[in-house]
């Protein structure tokens, strides 16, 4: 069964790649990675139930377990190149996987990802994928480069996955926006790239935006001033749910896989985000100091840290 | 949690690698392949109970998930260098993961192998390991080169571990040889690394010496006759079983590990493995056709397809 399955979404993921000497059908892959550059590789698992609500359909869950690794890869300002899959099933259900194939090959397209290699269990319902990309060795966008000075920039709205989870988790009805956003995130690849010259420090928000912004400050050993105004919220996010809880979500909700980043405050660094097609937003400034502090109008509204942390799964 | 359970695991195996500019911590580990190499990359999945029986001590399910991929390494001849270690756990049970992280450690540096990423979810015990080892380019030991005239041999003594098995689920008695065949399962990396120039094809035994021979016959386009009486079968297998349950073990079982290779009938062949500490055994003979048959003093006995397979979990 294994060859068959993974086979089947070999053949609707990328056509050949000139770097893969040998894909999948043997016992490991055999690949060749670029002179000069750094191999990017990062690990993410889905869990049914935990990361995927129970309602998510196979083809988003497809797409959702490649996109959260290569916002890993956009994250560091990778090129993505290469992937492995894990699937671990209950059965041989022909249907999830055509779907699940489905969803994972057309992100897979998009940006020229050649599976090179998997496996399949039985068991729970749960997807291993493994990702490669290259860097120019030494460019990679790092957490640990911000700097006293800085601006800190998001990209995209956050707070709108974490309020299609929320509602489906009340069963209330969830804005399709809303729920594409948490079902099929958009890794930001192109800005990642754009941001290689420009950002000093970058993270995906994968645990919330206070807390992946905390990431940056213990790396970096600084601390950053969040202006809660300046929170990029949707007009989506704003018909769902209430202004405080709009923020909140903004603030502390997960799996949105924007990216934040600092980087010198210079309109360089929105014109090459908006070059490539995507838009960030100025939310704050990299200051002496260990943490983030989020003000309201000078007000510092900084909340616990158990407060913004929503449940790690 | 995420950091911390990784972190954990990651300072029980290697020390530093030269090769790796950024470990875990980041987004992605960011590393250096060396030119004019291939990097050989494979990922496997252990789920509780289908790979590892009930009673699995954490350790040994720490040892097995990095083995079961070094031993995919072997099987190309490349030499093991990193791994990202994707763990779920039903619970954050510190006695767990501090015994699994031995594990995984002891093994990791037996090779060299550092851990450079993970993550960890909240869900039914499931363990995904995605390696990555070297081959001088255009050197690896695949399936598809196997010779009509090339001698087939096996490593060590295949059927321990699905004897063991077989004990376990029909709770005998099982001798701790076999048990260890079973839950320490050691990767022949210096006998793939010593095969490199001499074998024309290579599998590691996974799903069960016939099938995985069968996956050789056909990438290179051969068959093969196997002669049952030349079948290694270790002193244990034969004590716990009678003579016919060890040869269908033998044939049939899967989980050894071990690697089986075609290459010419030549004495440097068995000195070269030999040199290195391991020991092969000649079992048949590549010749023209397109499946594996098992004969018995020139009898055919070669069950049917279905009769070898065991379950592919």
């Amino acid at each position: 069964m294994e060859f068959d399955l993974i086979d089947l979404i070999r053949q609707r993921a990328a056509g050949e790649r000139a770097d893969v000497a040998l894909g999948i059908g043997d016992d490991a892959a055999l690949l060749a990675p670029p002179p000069d550059h750094e191999l990017a590789v990062a690990i993410d698992t889905l869990v049914d139930g935990a990361h995927c609500p129970a309602a998510t359909e196979p083809a988003d869950i497809g797409w959702k377990s490649l996109a959260v690794n290569l916002s890993d890869l956009a994250a560091m300002g990778a090129t993505p190149a290469w992937a492995l899959l894990s699937l671990t099933l209950p059965d041989a259900d022909g249907d999830f996987v055509r779907a699940f194939a489905d969803g994972f090959a057309e992100l897979a397209r998009r940006h020229d990802v050649a599976l090179v290699g998997g496996d399949t269990a039985h068991g729970p319902l749960s997807v291993s994928v493994c990702v490669h990309g290259f860097v120019p060795r030494g460019q990679a966008l790092r957490r640990d480069g911000a700097r006293v000075g800085d601006a800190v920039y998001v990209t995209g709205t956050p707070g709108d996955a974490a309020a299609a989870l929320r509602c489906l988790q009340a069963s209330d009805v969830v804005a399709s926006t809303l729920r594409g956003r948490l079902d099929r995130p958009v890794p930001r690849v192109a800005t990642g790239l754009a941001l290689r010259s420009l950002a000093h420090a970058c993270i995906d928000v994968s645990d919330g935006l206070v807390a992946d912004l905390g990431h940056i400050c213990r790396a970096s050993g600084v601390g950053m001033d969040i202006d809660v105004d300046r929170l990029p919220l949707s007009d989506a996010l704003m018909e769902q749910v209430d202004a405080a809880t709009a923020r909140k979500l903004a603030l502390g909700g997960g799996d949105d896989y924007e990216l934040c980043f600092t980087a010198p405050r210079d309109d360089r660094v929105l014109q090459a985000v908006a070059r490539v097609g995507g838009n960030a937003t100025c939310i704050g400034a990299v200051i002496a100091g260990s943490t983030v502090r989020v003000l309201d109008h000078g007000n510092d509204i900084t909340p616990s840290r158990h407060g913004w942390e929503h449940f790690s799964a």
